[in-house]
């Protein structure tokens, strides 16, 4: 009877779905008030300038100009701007093309936009440097006092370095010892909704109707960085249009929006232009990878060195690692990743912010040396897979072998492998695979319940819906804790008034933090209502049971009385509340998944089409399929647009950015991605809620590896730097072509 | 050093005024949402009628007109609009001039307005009484099946009755019986906000931004209404501009909107026009109380008997009661009230609903009486006040005696009291006085705080700030509890979305029950933190003490560790929640006031201006001097306004009311105000959060009966019958002047 009511593990279309798709729902960009100003950002042309002369003295004479602020006048840090070096909303010197130097608030976008035209900036140019190693190099361009090596946490100039074993001992044991290059690149994140900030004071209290994926973390750094205290800062943010990792916390256009908000005494809107948006906010760090690697015969590793450079442009707001070597078992292993200052555009977090470029290193290197020593990849991987993390702890949960073997047999693997470049002709096919992981952390975070008289529940938790659905999520938890139909669950979320704490929503966290939350409330209501009940009936509190919806009588499981009957007369309902902060216990809790491609080159023309794509994920248990599949699908489509189309190009002799907005940039459309076969390999992981754990960012993990893996496979064409393109293809075609064939 | 922390006591302005008086407040007729509509509601112009025809087709093709709401195709039932009786949005027969008939609502106000005068509606004109007493005459027309006297609570047509002893008995022991009759008249809340509601869909899901007086209330009305789970509606109220008892509950102009948004999938906004405002909605019952009082040589009293009409109008949502005989203490005593059906206006709550016409009644009678039996007022009261509720039951506190005692001295009553009619001239001055209760009741609330990890603090209530300041009381609350600046507080509120439930801000109710509930939470609060530094100092929890924001070792009390330290790395904060149910314990629990006034009457214009105002109050502890003063004001002018200007009048041939509005009722401005001179009695209640009570219903209670007695004892003249206006004064004025006259 039980299972029956159950809500988690069904298909649930998402609970605000209608409201998305008719263009209901508000977003920020939606909001208007009354009296609100628009406000436009006055950026610098140059890569590295010091500003000698500002007069915005015709600028601010406008009619509808209202307030005009730039480093005279607003001083503002932005401390999440840049965690290692103070970072100004308007820095002199300007540090790369597209940096903030002024913002204009007025009664429209166009007088804004006119007003910029009108303020005068003289520079003086300064050397500038775009390439990560150029700029370790002795004499580059000194973006920050100190060198262009981006501190460590403990603010020393040194690579962030993880080994264990004796690397060198290792490359003594190999056999062969194998040495690569592998490069990505900066690529923006790209979501739908533009970057937009609505402002407003009231007395000294502040709104910001933010685009963010983390209400309370943006209110914490307003708070902050404003000197406010908590109590007056409140932000909304209802519906949100994607982010993937660049909106986290608060950004120069909350703190813009704010300052000109309180400077006019007007409600202020800032919103980015599609072209600012891939400049002036982040994208993903590029990275260079030096590989070297040890193997027996056999196949076994005996040592794994790497040496990265990532190019975290001239504010550090991200890490900058580099992940993917410890997929594989082996004795001895370095890791070193040097996070470099540079004149392009700032790089932090996107989607499994250190994976994919690590793992499309790591994979395509494993699939080299498996093709070299005659190995099938796939049994290359089964036999060198790791089953602890980094080697040593073990997982609370372990699915990835059998998302290797599930994935591999869903693909025809084993049919469909063959010796790279076996098909005579212009059009090759090849198939690919790739491993990835991620990390499914716990930690702190709250949830309140209200259990109305009616029996109804309202979940209240500050989990902003990015995308993954995870609102309803909320919603299915607090529905199966407390064993109530879905449709009774509202989730009031999107408003730090109206919600506690929560974690924001990045690092695949939201379920894990806020979902433990949701169940621990859910549990404090139902002793209440046992409590309750026992009062009523003069019994003690453990001779009442509770399920779905109703109190009984241990003894008597057929007389039940529903929550409705036990709240009778009591128009406040129920309300519980939890912090809950799970610790893992001697375990690493990490998502898996192993992805398998089958794709066709056109080797006269360079064009990739994929014709099979098996995405295998262990998530722990999948609290509902539906979404979960969608952000698979989601993160498989934004993997290939990393493998084969994506790349903010610079001009190298000016630092200006050339291809910014979708076009430019060439995302992904839904017609240029595979339909995806989703695996979910269910493990039942002790530590999340009912199992779950995280699958928000792995899907994009091992994608660009199985992708680049397949080109390999179909061609014999090793490209070792992103994307893919066409063009690749066809300067490393010819060659191939005289390569073997299939018998 | 603890009470130099002390927010409670200090006259602190409201947390919201400056919104307020900048024009920065958003009301809910502020609210404007993308695509809304407007509705007009078309009323109608009989009394009593059956609707023969209805024909909305012209009206209907209109461009512009989204939607048009009748009888036939909307049935939905207003439940808390009558209480006894069934009573629709759209009502055939209608039952008053101002019943609604059709609601449109239109792109726009002017296209709504127009599309009402295309409706076609043909009546039947029925029989109609206006009278309270011939609606209970043989032969009346029958306003609902069943007759005109309402039924009680138990159904049963029997008028409210309550007695102890014998009347009988008292008035054969009486050396004197006195018969007299009272009246008071309808008069209309005015409100400075017009009624108004938003209604908007979201898929399932309803918000309603209302201006009601209570938010959680509102939203139980408009989910059992409209069939919906307490989970699907949403009601909003910011800010609100005052109700004073008739925005509680839902109302149909919120119904009307929300179905008008169902109908149309568009947001509607509906707010009424000040002359719909003051017939479509309520206002204070009318009465005519019949008194019948024995008395003793010596001025004690033997019985008491009253029989009471109460008009309701045709549609029952008040109680109709009259209060004030248990003033007195008296060993029979029966009153009798018959809540009568008529076709006036609608009646129902306004400031202490039953009180300031009842004890107009037996505060004048009683001043008539003493007068007769030539003993000063003042003492007759002091010597037949009864110090237990209906001469039985224990107040929690007491200070009634005090407030008369103190009253007295501060208008100088033993100086300025002289025989009636005094003063030679036509000029003539006097002195008034009259005593008043309200009570001042517990029950269920609940609230939530969060303590942000700065150490501010945020307090989720339910409670809506209909003028009485009461967010700013709540915190108050907060921050004494907490022992932490006010500044530091935040009051969330407004909002069913961010709120837990609250009782509605009516019966005085809010510090009582939601206060309540937020001092428990803060107690719950502190605990947690006292365990927090508990378990970090490895000490047991009893070791450990908190105030004013910091916690220590009970032993070492100069070694204070802020909350902020505390909750260091703990983003979440803490949050408690408290629901409270307080219960008296054989004890009644009451405000108390006495009035005074000292007024100069003009018997050759018949003007009345009133010299000197003192309003002496019992309500427990005063939580915030400033609020709680302007409260006495507020209810002394609405006092001014009913007992000298205001009454609905009707033209008795149509049943058309003639003056509905400001202008026309005549209600008072600031000029005609007196200053009041405002006393707290502080009696410290053992029940109420830092021992407060009551205080915005209790200042309407004695003033009109205050003011009246001063009229007699300045001109002689008892004027029976509310308002006391220029033309009864100059009516009964001539003879007077014949009547002695001041030595």
């Amino acid at each position: 009877m039980a299972s029956e009511m159950r809500s988690i593990g069904k298909p649930t279309p998402r609970i605000d779905a209608r409201e998305r798709v008719t263009g209901q729902a508000r977003y920020t960009g939606d909001v208007q008030l009354p009296g609100m100003l628009y406000a436009r950002v006055l950026r610098s042309p140059y890569p590295h300038a010091r500003i000698v002369r500002i007069d915005v003295s015709k600028a601010k004479a406008m009619p509808g100009v209202h307030a005009i602020l730039t480093k005279e006048n607003c001083r503002i840090q932005w401390s999440s701007g840049d965690s290692r070096n103070k970072r100004l909303l308007f820095n002199d010197p300007v540090r790369f093309v597209g940096d903030a130097v002024a913002a204009v608030a007025a009664s429209d976008r166009h007088t804004a936009e006119e007003a910029l035209q009108q303020i005068v900036m003289e520079y003086e140019e300064l050397p500038f440097v775009l390439d990560m190693e150029q700029a370790l190099a002795p004499g580059a361009p000194e973006i920050h006092p100190g060198g262009n090596l981006s501190p460590n946490n403990e603010g020393e100039r040194a690579p962030e370095t993880d080994q264990r074993g004796d690397v060198e001992r290792g490359f003594a044991e190999a056999d062969q010892v194998f040495e690569d290059v592998y490069i990505s690149k900066h690529h923006n994140n790209a979501q739908m909704e533009p970057r937009v900030s609505v402002a407003q004071w009231e007395g000294s209290r502040l709104t910001v109707w933010a685009s963010t994926q983390g209400i309370s973390n943006c209110r914490r750094d307003l708070a902050k960085d404003l000197g406010l205290p908590l109590n007056q800062v409140r932000v909304i943010c209802q519906y949100m249009g994607g982010g993937f990792g660049n909106k986290n916390q608060c950004h120069d256009f909350d703190l813009m929006a704010s300052a000109l908000a309180k400077e006019t005494g007007r409600p202020v809107k800032l919103e980015f232009t599609r072209a600012e948006d891939f400049v002036a906010v982040h994208g993903r760090w590029p990275t260079k990878q030096y590989y070297k690697v040890g193997v027996k015969k056999d196949g076994s590793l005996t040592a794994i060195r790497m040496k990265a450079y990532s190019g975290m442009g001239p504010y550090r707001k991200g890490s900058g690692g580099v992940a993917g070597a410890q997929l594989y078992r082996c004795p001895n292993v370095k890791t070193e990743v040097y996070p470099v200052y540079t004149n392009m555009a700032v790089s932090a977090n996107y989607r499994a912010p250190s994976y994919p470029q690590g793992v499309f290193g790591i994979e395509s290197l494993m699939d080299h040396i498996a093709h070299t020593l005659g190995i099938n990849p796939l049994d290359f991987r089964l036999k060198n897979m790791t089953e602890k993390y980094h080697d040593e702890v073990p997982y609370s949960s372990y699915g990835l072998r059998d998302c290797v073997t599930r994935g591999a047999e869903a693909l025809g693997w084993r049919q469909k492998w063959h010796p790279p470049a076996s098909d005579r002709g212009a059009q090759k096919q090849g198939v690919g695979m790739a491993m990835g992981y991620f990390g499914a952390g716990l930690g702190m975070s709250s949830a309140v319940l209200k259990l109305n008289p009616d029996g109804s529940l309202q979940v209240h938790v500050a989990v902003t819906d990015i995308g993954t659905a995870a609102k309803t999520t909320m919603g299915l938890l607090g529905a199966e804790a407390m064993e109530i139909p879905f449709e009774r669950v509202s989730v009031l979320s999107g408003d730090t008034d109206r919600a506690p704490y929560s974690v924001g929503e990045s690092g695949s966290r939201t379920t894990n933090y806020t979902g433990y939350a949701v169940v621990t409330a859910a549990e404090d209501l139902k002793r209440q209502l046992r409590e309750l009940a026992a009062q009523s009936w003069s019994v003690a509190a453990d001779a009442v049971q509770y399920s779905q919806g109703a109190v009984y009588m241990q003894d008597r499981p057929d007389r039940r009385t529903a929550i409705a009957e036990i709240l009778k007369g009591n128009p406040d309902g129920l309300i519980a509340q939890a912090t809950t902060d799970p610790k893992l216990k001697g375990v690493s809790r990490n998502s898996f998944a192993a992805h398998f491609v089958e794709l066709e080159v056109d080797t006269e023309t360079g064009d990739i089409r994929i014709l099979k794509y098996v995405a295998a994920h262990d998530s722990g248990r999948i609290l509902n399929p539906l979404t979960a599949g969608s952000q698979v699908k989601g993160g498989v489509a934004q993997g290939v647009s990393m493998a084969l189309r994506e790349e903010l190009l610079y001009d190298q002799m000016t630092g200006i950015p050339l291809n910014p907005g979708y076009y430019g940039a060439r995302i992904v459309t839904h017609g240029d991605v595979p339909d995806v076969e989703v695996i979910f390999v269910e493990t039942a992981d002790p530590y999340g809620p009912y199992g779950a754990k995280s699958v928000g960012e792995p899907p994009i993990v091992p994608s660009v590896a199985a992708i680049a893996n397949a080109v390999f496979n179909a061609t014999g064409i090793r490209i070792k730097e992103l994307p893919i393109t066409r063009s690749k293809i066809l300067d490393a075609a010819p060659g191939v072509r005289l390569e073997g064939g299939r018998a």
